[in-house]
């Protein structure tokens, strides 16, 4: 791990910004002696702009190479929600994702709708529900309706899954009224989390029609403690195969990716491998898409990739599609598993080449 | 107008809370002496709950009254954004605005969704794209497709549009995980605004499916400069028939409106009268469903209740359904109109009993 995030001290000491560079975690706010650390959140150093956050990273490298500054240790330290969120938006950009719901969903038709290939598809989800690795997330209850049932009925979800999605952070704010261009989108964003969209599927089919998800998502959303900078995703940008059809004219560039290796772990066993590489929109194209109709972009806007799905079975990034609809059971610990049970625990994990990115941990409670 | 804002004199000082009694604008950091309304926003004062609201409202009408501190008149004031929002969520509450849209889209279908009738329908917005009366609108670009084209086009909107709506603003907010029972819903609501939420028709039918509106809606959203205390609804207060079929026991309540008097002006020519009493889900289901899987509300949460129509042609509060999607025009200026040209000035005015609310305008650019 090499990122920013926000700790609080286990012994005494409110919070503040953090360098953390493998197990050491340094405290930025007495390192570096600018306010700017001396904050609960990173909304301040993320709004001063790129040559800010390369300064400050290099600061702490050189601070963490020359031992000047004590560091702590990351078991002596909570890592909090490390930035205020301000708008949260959800894409759904995995090819293989959307055609996987498609063919569940409308068997008899098409599984992509016409809109999908012409546009980066998306949503605006809850701010105010996203949460930071380690916290538990409560099984929501809310309505659904069986299927062949009359009426819905009240109870808790009984079909709690997973989204596997990797998360920008915007830094640098953009203009009411001004659109973002693609080739200047990456400018804004300050770094990069893991981000888990808990969904309850149940919830999520009954309420979705005519203006999509809502409760099936808002109860919560866990993002990794650490944001990895932008530069450390470099090394592992991929050039990918042009876009059928060729987009827009403002969402044209050359097709690439980030090969960010993911996995996803139900109760410490491994149950899906796969990269964000398979994303058929990339994040120029999203910001662009986003911002072309003059919305403009806030320090703290969380961006999500929507589930990473591979072509291949053991790549899906959700339980929906690992167990197709909950048809084709998993084993995990020796027993078959569709949907999560209380008591189960997901973590996601990522790695951009020699990067880790900061998990995504969470435990479902009744 | 009885109501909370936040004001900027013109002849000079930071933004400052006010009380508005009818045109004079109390400035209660000067008037009372406390740092909470020494503020860009009302955020300090929503945080600190009802009893600290009522008190702030009694002495400034004390002050008012006893004429004992400056008012500013409010043309010498500019009015600013009241709060900074939170969460945005827009409901889908009116029956009849429901039933017109799904008539038009869905004409050889059910109008209403089967969920309807059963669920609050909403969604969220986006948050940072909120801004206050007075704000020009720009008209957004984006993707749209021609009925029988093969493929999108890119351009400005032709189909603008406007919605005509109710928010609420939430003060004292809820804890995740714990649901906010009907019966308590309103003890967390600091008071109301009028809200035109943007519409660009043409985006939107080709972007909304299957995860619901996005830039069709994301480029503006308009809210009155004044909050009206929820208090100042009570006289306005109606029962309603039961709901047919029974809600959900979380949904229960004796069924009831508030009778707000609302309006929309074209160029100075008003084109809809209705009420918010033709909305089916009241405030206290809204706020009931939304936080029923446990997500929690936050103070500057803003919740708009949904394009308000009732059941007369001149009752609908979009132009989409006064020209029934363009149709049949509306004769306005001599003019026949149908969707909204630049230069166009839309004003949404609102009155309960003997208050008015604050108004809500803005002029579209190109």
């Amino acid at each position: 791990v090499s990122a920013f995030g926000v700790i609080r001290p286990r012994d005494g000491g409110g919070p503040r910004v953090a360098w953390r560079d493998g197990e050491h975690e340094l405290d930025l706010a007495a390192a570096l002696g600018d306010g700017v650390f001396a904050q609960p959140s990173l909304n301040a150093l993320m709004a001063r702009g790129p040559q800010a956050w390369a300064d400050a990273r290099g600061r702490a490298r050189e601070a963490v190479a020359a031992g000047t500054a004590e560091t702590h240790d990351a078991a002596g330290v909570d890592a909090l929600l490390p930035f205020a969120v301000a708008d949260y938006v959800d894409f759904y950009s995995s090819l293989e994702h959307a055609t996987n719901l498609g063919r569940m969903f409308r068997p008899d038709a098409e599984p992509l709708l016409p809109n999908w290939r012409h546009l980066p598809v998306g949503y605006h989800g809850r701010a105010g529900t996203v949460v930071v690795s380690g916290t538990p997330v409560r099984r929501p209850h809310g309505q659904s309706r069986a299927p062949g049932a009359p009426a819905p009925s009240y109870g808790p979800s009984r079909r709690l899954d997973i989204e596997l999605e990797l998360g920008l952070v915007i830094g640098t704010p953009s203009s009411l009224g001004e659109p973002v261009p693609g080739d200047r989108a990456l400018d804004h964003v300050f770094g990069a989390v893991l981000v888990n969209d808990w969904s309850a599927r149940d919830l999520q089919a009954w309420e979705y029609v005519p203006l999509g998800p809502f409760l099936g998502k808002s109860f919560a959303t866990s993002i990794s403690a650490w944001v990895t900078p932008l530069d450390e995703l470099d090394a592992v940008r991929v050039a990918l195969p042009p876009q059928e059809p060729e987009p827009l004219h403002y969402l044209r560039t050359e097709p690439w990716a980030w090969d960010v290796a993911l996995e996803v772990e139900l109760n410490g066993e491994v149950v899906s491998r796969t990269s964000a590489r398979h994303l058929y929109w990339n994040a120029a194209q999203q910001i662009a898409h986003l911002t072309v109709n003059g919305a403009s972009l806030r320090t703290g806007d969380l961006l999500a990739s929507g589930t990473i799905s591979g072509p291949g079975r053991e790549q899906r990034g959700s339980f929906i599609e690992l167990t197709w609809n909950g048809a084709e059971p998993l084993t995990v610990g020796g027993e078959e598993r569709t949907f999560l049970r209380d008591g189960d625990e997901v973590v996601l994990r990522g790695r951009a080449g020699d990067v880790e990115l900061g998990e995504v941990r969470g435990r479902i409670e009744p």
